[in-house]
């Protein structure tokens, strides 16, 4: 694929500046609660800010279809609470005392606000998609919703154990992809788009919402707190085995998959340290394997969408799969 | 108004006996998930039991406007699975051990496979209720359950506290009256009634949902634990003044005062006994006085619905209101 229809960070900004403010602006709004305590939590979690990565592929994903209507900043600020409702349970399930660098909510005001809060999020987030009368939307949210709240659950089965990649695909997809996906087929549900070009959003967005947790996933283990605003190795802390670990796991001795299971039983490095396991990644190319894979994800990704006609969204979207696999936080 | 009107238990069961039925069928089959452990939780829920009124009191809602789609039984099992939600939260946040007499699902598997477990209740309740295609449905649903959510957490800022009648009038509607009202309501949504209907509807479910929690909160005070199936004045140990306390508390000598508002800031019985707590509330007619209140509302429910063509279920539901309120569990 030529880099000459890919785009540059300031093109992309320019692009979206105005559509990513009046998101800002509707997320505030939808946040305002006539119960205080709801309106304090929302506007917290608002300003601790996050990427806006979903609401920016869904106003690309709407621009590449020639959508200028109010519906795309309305489901902009959708998806970015139900992505905001996820984390605050997420947060009280994993017991999290920071996210993004700050505490987390549940340490603020603690896990039963904080369940009502996320009830109230994700209600708010479908009264505000109900007010579009598009079914398609709706059917499109719901599902997402339950496919996330099982992936969690399946999550949660699995932490302690080895876990093998399909496992592990599995619930990278339910955890981040299939809200990529949604978010780009949400363009497409605004514009009445054709199935096929609604096919062709949604895998774009699934390639590079697998492209972006793989990478997650490897920053976990490879950046410093400093960078990365949070506990480093806290996936292999929480149980999790991650695409670097079960590459590792797969190809390493005797000796280091017992390192590994004993960390992932053990929840923490008392018995083996967090270099030891950087080491028998390494000495496994696993680090390598995992940033491959989601290489190939996020140019899977671009290879997507090369039927839709060339404009500046598109230009666009060509370019976030090599911002989300550069990242390095 | 003529008793003649008032159908009996048996001729209610007799009317209802088949659609309830099928509505249990759907509950346990909309509870089947992916994933086993929403499914095991949903079921031991659906095993506990329930009074099942609110699917009732939309049977009754649909009949009396002649309709027999399949939505009824659908929206029904809706009904349930919303409440059923509501009480898997609340469980968490209550810290309850007991749920009908049953260890509460929290004890069981924990907050944390709760707190999902409630989400994805939620969301297939939505699903489920969005397969009707039908917007005022999904309107109705949407807002009942922020005003619930928002309801709980009002409930947690005043535990503790002491609260006027106004305050406890609107809790006990978020909590209870608000889905009675929509229970009735989703029968004239499915039938496409007139707003009158509607509303009149509407207003028969907020009187007896209002009855129906005023009686709750009494028993709470007087009932036995063997009776009830949870430990009694289990409100007054969580912190939660109900009308009676309440009606005490506006007549009572300072003393009385006193050691109402010393049980619910200890929210135990350590220094001041439930019998004493009884002692004053009978002392001052506030037993009676909720249940005067509770009778009023009931009858209220009844002349809602005067205009109601008469039918069967208009028989029914003249019924119901005597039947909550004569209850004693």
């Amino acid at each position: 694929m030529s880099t000459l229809s890919i785009a540059t960070a300031k093109e992309v900004f320019d692009l979206l500046r105005d559509d990513l403010a009046a998101i800002e602006r509707e997320f505030a709004e939808q946040s305002a609660s006539p119960v205080s305590v709801i309106t304090e939590i929302a506007q917290y979690l608002i300003a601790g800010g996050g990427k806006r990565i979903r609401p920016l592929l869904l106003l690309l994903s709407a621009k590449a279809l020639g959508c200028e209507s109010e519906s795309r900043i309305k489901l902009g600020a959708v998806v970015e609470m139900l992505h905001t409702a996820t984390l605050v349970h997420d947060d009280i399930i994993d017991e999290a005392d920071t996210r993004r660098g700050r505490p987390s909510s549940n340490t603020t005001w603690g896990n039963s606000k904080c369940v009502l809060a996320g009830d109230w999020l994700y209600m708010q987030a479908f009264h505000t998609a109900l007010e579009e009368r598009n079914f398609r939307v709706l059917d499109l949210l719901i599902s997402l919703t339950q496919q996330m709240v099982e992936g969690e659950l399946l999550q949660m089965q699995k932490l302690g154990h080895l876990i093998n990649e399909e496992e592990y695909f599995d619930l990278i997809y339910r955890k981040t992809a299939c809200l990529f996906k949604v978010s780009m087929q949400l363009g497409a549900a605004i514009t009445h788009a054709s199935d096929e070009t609604d096919s062709q959003l949604g895998e774009y967005g699934r390639n590079l919402g697998l492209a972006f947790q793989i990478i997650d996933d490897v920053l976990d283990l490879t950046a410093s707190e400093d960078v990365l605003g949070k506990p480093v190795a806290s996936d292999l802390r929480e149980g999790k085995a991650t695409l670097a670990v079960i590459h590792a796991l797969e190809r390493g001795t005797g000796a280091d998959r017992e390192a590994i299971r004993k960390v992932l039983a053990d929840r923490s490095f008392e018995n083996v340290s967090h270099p030891q396991i950087l080491e028998i990644l390494n000495r496994h190319g696993s680090i390598d394997y995992a940033m491959d894979t989601a290489c190939a994800y996020a140019e899977a990704a671009r290879l997507s969408i090369a039927d839709l006609p060339e404009t500046e969204a598109k230009r666009a979207l060509l370019w976030v799969p090599g911002f989300v696999t550069s990242r390095d936080r």
